[in-house]
């Protein structure tokens, strides 16, 4: 029999926290399962946009002959055209996508906030909102990356996490934006360990007693340094099936996951591995020995994640889109096994054509490779990954592309 | 302190059965072990030949202008010339390749067979050499594929184990032939389940029982039917240490796994996944679909594997060469895939593609695909497998490719 229930009284907000090619993107999706939710979530999605101006050719659909070649505001034109010209162009956006240029103004209120920005902007754009955010709000992190220093290995959700004072979860898989901005099918992973807290085992029932016992814990599984504001009886629930509704898309399938630990570093590690298959590729060595390479760095992608997150860690993880999947797109397309092959082929280091061909930017994969392998070093299990060592070693010019094999012998 | 032992009377005599692209290959790089083994293996290594006529072309270094144009024995080509000219040409194979085109010579007193012929072949040469076979031999396949009918799923090793009376391994991995031949860097997974009655935990301690209480199980893990003949101990060991020495080179690495189910299966079912790629790529989705779809049908594998051999299966078999790197080669570069993604791109049927581009050949896939569902069907458990049984509605041109992703829907 159906209990009757008071129904929440509120919707969730949700804003999408940058808007580069992937935040867009993903306000794109977003906001379309918006509108098909209105049970759950308010109709308009806020996308906070660093302000910027923009000039619209004549040649676009776009292009006002009143306002001509003068400078416009990205957010404006946005909101105006439906299309974000510089980072997505030529796909049409909901008109509930909402570009905002004020940051305030995009978390004010807000629910349910999704990080999608560089991995460098982060730590700006949190100490900004600090304070200024609902204190039950939750987060999803769409930014790839971990960051390592010397004596630790930071996931950016934990990251998000302590400075915001709110639970984050983290979305990674084998995903190109375009792709998904044009509707081209694909899959990701969603990892997501609802705070207890937040639990809702009896629909309608009493809300849980806030967080005071029921500890929540963090990546490391150790009891979590952040008090959370449990999420208020007048919300709908934030839970797996609710984070399904709002991403998935029937291009864009989405799984759930708990392992935030695993789909975090396995969207960072893959960087590294994606670096060695460049160098076998540019070294002459075809998609056979490849796959050798993403084997054994999956491995000790794994072995790292086990080694150092061993509470949360869940080996079924590295099967996920955010696991082999993205290892296998990210070694075969993605920029940093790009430039490691041309490296290789030019007969260059990295670092000659990271100055050369990438206009100014960095490439993930050597920061990675460093920051990890000094994380090791400082416990002296360096020599436990002889892959990741070697991709630094190749990087620095002390190790051999050809020696590789030798690191697979018994 | 050293116990001073006697050592084994004899050295292994190593076969290879078949002499096609991949078996000359393996007869290459096993005859370059057995020179650098000598304390294990004798010299030579016989290459079975099915005899044919070839004719040299009059540009070939081994045109003989007394010859001209008249048709010779492959056999001798490859015995003068140190060529396999027809089926791996411009690699020099090593002296003490033996090309011998009796079958029932080859195999006299040879302690190591290595099984490597296209899959319809292995029955008659099984039987023709049955009874004229060193009764504790050891065998290897290096088939790909499994032999499946309505009420059973029978690998090769456990044909060849069944039929002949003796133990037998497999060997699989992401292994172009052409590739190694010319000694570019790959790996491969050796299984090899060492029988009980062959096992020397103690060297040179009298002979273990000779298997009578040490029941040998089959792949299953049920007792094997076949009575094993326990290894001699006038001959060296064979296991994991052994086998290594015999198949791996600098620019072979071979890792061992006693899993035979899994890197067979692994081995076979691959090439429905194969299929499956194909059509998405030829439907015009790119790499990340291509990803998900290969997650998707390996977990499908592992499934098939877990529920038909739970005794014996390792999930670890499906990290191996045997495993993600040789589903990821073959869903990017061999004929299922291909075949299946012109098929699509045609608007045709895949065998349409197979009567117009294979010359009379046949794609394994297909195959594969029908006989994996008859055996799903007759168990009722086919909806257990999506992909597989969406693989054989393309096939037979009951679902569409475009529905693919609703598999994946929750
Ligand atoms: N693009 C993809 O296909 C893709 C796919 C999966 C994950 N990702 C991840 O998503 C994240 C974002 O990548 P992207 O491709 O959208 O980046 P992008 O290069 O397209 O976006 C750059 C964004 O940074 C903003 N920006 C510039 N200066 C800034 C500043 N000082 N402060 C704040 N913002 C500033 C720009 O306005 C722009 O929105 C990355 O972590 C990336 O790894 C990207
Ligand atoms: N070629 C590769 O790169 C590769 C790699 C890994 C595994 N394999 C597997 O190895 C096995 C052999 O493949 P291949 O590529 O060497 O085949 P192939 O097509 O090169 O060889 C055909 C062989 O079959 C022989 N043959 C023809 N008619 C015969 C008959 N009636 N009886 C017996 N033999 C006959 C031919 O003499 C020739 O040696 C297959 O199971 C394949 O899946 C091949």
């Amino acid at each position: 029999m159906a209990v009757t229930l008071d129904a929440p009284r509120f919707k969730h907000k949700v804003a999408v926290i940058g808007s580069g090619n992937w935040g867009t993107t993903v306000a794109k999706l977003v906001a379309e399962n918006t509108r098909e939710h209105p049970d759950l979530f308010e109709e308009d999605v806020q996308m906070w946009v660093f302000e910027e101006n923009v000039v619209i050719a004549s040649d676009s659909p776009h292009y006002d002959p009143a306002v001509g070649d003068a400078p416009q505001k990205l957010t404006s034109v946005i909101n105006t055209h439906h299309e974000n010209v510089k980072y997505l162009p030529k796909i049409r956006l909901p008109s509930n996508v909402v570009a905002n240029p004020s940051l305030l103004d995009t978390v004010k209120d807000t629910s349910i906030l999704i990080f999608n920005l560089p991995h460098e902007f982060i730590g700006s754009v949190c100490k900004q909102i600090r304070g200024h955010i609902l204190p039950s709000a939750r987060g999803i992190s769409c930014i790839k990356g971990v960051t390592v220093t010397e004596d630790k290995v930071e996931l950016i959700c934990d990251y998000i996490s302590e400075t915001l004072g709110i639970y984050c979860g983290a979305l990674s898989g084998a995903n190109i934006a375009n792709e998904i901005a044009n509707e081209l099918w694909c899959e990701t992973t969603i990892a997501y360990n609802t705070p207890p807290c937040d639990r809702r085992t009896e629909i309608g029932a009493a809300a849980t007693n806030g967080g005071q016992d029921q500890q929540h814990r963090d990546s490391r599984g150790a009891v979590s340094k952040v008090q959370l504001t449990p999420l208020s009886r007048d919300y709908p629930p934030i839970d797996h099936a609710e984070l399904r509704k709002l991403f998935d898309r029937p291009y864009f399938t989405v799984s759930m996951v708990s392992d935030v630990v695993g789909v975090s570093l396995a969207g960072a590690l893959k960087n590294i591995v994606a670096l060695a298959c460049g160098f076998i590729e540019g070294h002459g060595w075809n998609m056979t020995a490849k796959t050798a390479v993403m084997r054994r760095g999956m491995l000790e992608t794994i072995q790292f994640c086990q080694e150092f997150f061993p509470e949360t860690i869940q080996e079924m993880t590295f099967w996920e889109s955010a696991g082999w999947s993205d290892m296998i797109v990210s070694c075969t397309s993605a920029r940093n096994w790009r430039c490691s092959k041309l490296a290789v082929e030019r007969g260059v280091s990295v670092y000659e054509v990271e100055r050369t061909e990438l206009n100014g930017q960095k490439l993930q994969g050597i920061s990675t490779t460093k920051e990890v392998m000094s994380f090791l070093r400082g416990r002296g299990v360096e020599n436990k990954y002889p892959l990741f060592k070697a991709v630094e070693g190749i990087v620095d010019g002390t190790f051999k592309v050809e020696n590789i094999p030798v690191l697979f012998r018994h």
